[in-house]
């Protein structure tokens, strides 16, 4: 752990505060899950953090809601530009249209149908990108230079970081009105902003907790990033079942707080994301998206670990071609998913 | 509707509030959710009441927790037996299992593995019978008779219809705090211990509201019967894909209640239900059974009746066997389901 004074930090505690005031009537207000099959399943007590239910579909809807509601009306009226694989452009659709402002998402052309399809219902433009050879980001400054847009990051915004960190506030009021301490805090992670969020409300409020990061193998850039001290890049851009879990690094903002307030975490396979998927939908009742379920894959592949312990899981998204989910349902039927 | 006095029903408004007191720090507080993608589907202005999110999986609980709460010590001690093809053996499992007495279950043969699986898991003892040749409740009469336990009904019990009547309490607290009054409120109807304490609670808060069972085509003994005013039976025992909804006709004491309080409703189909199920899942990422889903199905597939109007569906419970969530997905991608 460094000790670099939280004044450097690109957000603050009272930032979630304010994040939270400004979200309290738009965004739902999810409650901690508890399963006795699940808490049976690792040997712990594993409390749920269903951001699935929430609106769009992933915690995104936070983020994005919370940035736009501190824009200016003139900054917001010329519009938002985002680049995204999808639940970071649903947000942004969603809060683009509950302000009335144009949004325009630079969205990868392998990103699922379902994504795009509720992407422009919100009423958002999508222009496509090649995941593998076009730079998304200089796709969005052209279309930036063009409109007068704002363009707002997935994650490497103090806004957007400010509004995730709202599910580490919620978790951690659940918990204390329970009167329980975590041990651990598991978040799907891909650039860090809901890690970054949630890490910074833990610091302040229980410190003794490990937030960390659950990322897909292959993308670990941000457990390798907090082992090695400096921002890493992974060697493939494509390959994983998690397609909202594919960053190329930890953002520049968001690895600021990470590595001041997160732990390095855990890389889980694609067959033990379709195995949380799978266990998600048998016990839990809920759809959860490929790297949404990457925490609870998390736990469940590494139930020595946690045994014993309290832990608290994020499933941060739910929005899963239903192709996909079936995929896991029937791959674990035949017994080809880890248990 | 008859003009029956309520003081000659077997529950009333103060036995629901007593069973709220009772269930208070032991059921999950389900919120109603909404969906836009629901509301722009049917039209209207959609609550969803989600009970498979509920301890066990079902509102069973409520009614079985309710009722065994309601027992003194010594006959509590003696144990519980109950017939029910799962969702009520897992919530008298569970509510026996709470209060540290023997559970037995009379279970068909043809109950979802799951099902069976998590009863036994609960620690109850099921003995199985042929749902088109044997008598459940004769079976369970001779273990009472031996054992000096309490048959629970599944339905027809006024601890239980009142246990389940906190269902319609949540829904009516979540409303007026939305400032909303619906039009219709429909439920998942087998025996009609649900309905009958939803509609306990409709007539005397929001007295304007129709409340209507959603049954399988095939089994619509209690739409059949409001209509004709006295108790019909189903013709089949079998021949649903919701093996949650298939009682041969509604209960003597849920009719009492529910001939005077609710309303003819809607019979579904297998594809139906199979729709709602897919559409749960892709929309609201619920997972939710077949019979869980007839009151979505009813209201997927009645949009011009419901058009321009406020309705809340309970979707009761969530324990599906995966492969037919697996199938009912399947369908829905090749284009084989109903819209």
């Amino acid at each position: 752990m460094t000790s670099e004074p939280a004044a450097a930090l690109p957000i603050a505690f009272g930032d979630v505060e304010a994040a939270a005031s400004r979200l309290r009537s738009e965004r739902v207000r999810t409650e901690l899950m508890v399963s006795r099959a699940l808490n049976e399943a690792v040997g712990a007590r594993v409390y749920v953090k269903p951001e699935c239910l929430q609106r769009t579909g992933s915690f995104k809807f936070r983020g994005a809601f919370n940035r736009l509601a501190m824009m200016d009306d003139d900054a917001r009226a010329r519009g938002i530009v985002a680049t995204s694989s999808g639940n970071h452009a649903q947000g942004i659709a969603e809060a683009a249209h509950h302000f009335c402002v144009p949004a325009t998402i630079v969205m990868p052309t392998d990103a699922p149908e379902l994504k795009k399809t509720r992407t422009r219902r919100a009423g958002a433009d999508i222009v496509p990108y090649d995941r593998a050879t076009d730079d998304r980001f200089a796709i969005a400054e052209t279309i930036v230079a063009q409109s007068g847009g704002t363009f707002v990051s997935p994650y490497d915004d103090a806004g957007v970081m400010a509004g995730q960190g709202t599910v580490g506030l919620e978790i951690a009021h659940d918990l204390t009105a329970l009167g329980t301490v975590p041990d651990a805090v598991l978040v799907p992670t891909s650039g860090g902003g809901l890690l970054s969020g949630i890490a910074t409300v833990f610091r302040h409020l229980v410190p003794g907790a490990e937030v960390m990061p659950a990322e897909p193998e292959g993308f670990d850039d941000t457990t390798r990033s907090l082992v090695s001290g400096a921002r890493q890049k992974n060697a493939q851009k494509t390959g994983s079942i998690a397609d909202a879990l594919m960053s190329e690094q930890p953002g520049l903002l968001t690895f600021a707080v990470n590595r001041t307030f997160a732990k390095p975490g855990f890389a889980v396979s694609d067959e033990a994301m379709m195995a949380a998927m799978a266990f998600a939908a048998r016990e839990l009742k809920l759809v959860v998206e490929p790297g949404g379920a990457s925490a609870l894959a998390a736990v469940l592949a590494n139930r020595e670990i946690f045994a014993g312990r309290t832990v608290v899981v994020v499933l941060s998204g739910g929005n899963v071609e239903p192709s996909v989910l079936a995929k896991a349902l029937a791959l674990e039927l035949r017994g080809d998913l880890p248990n």
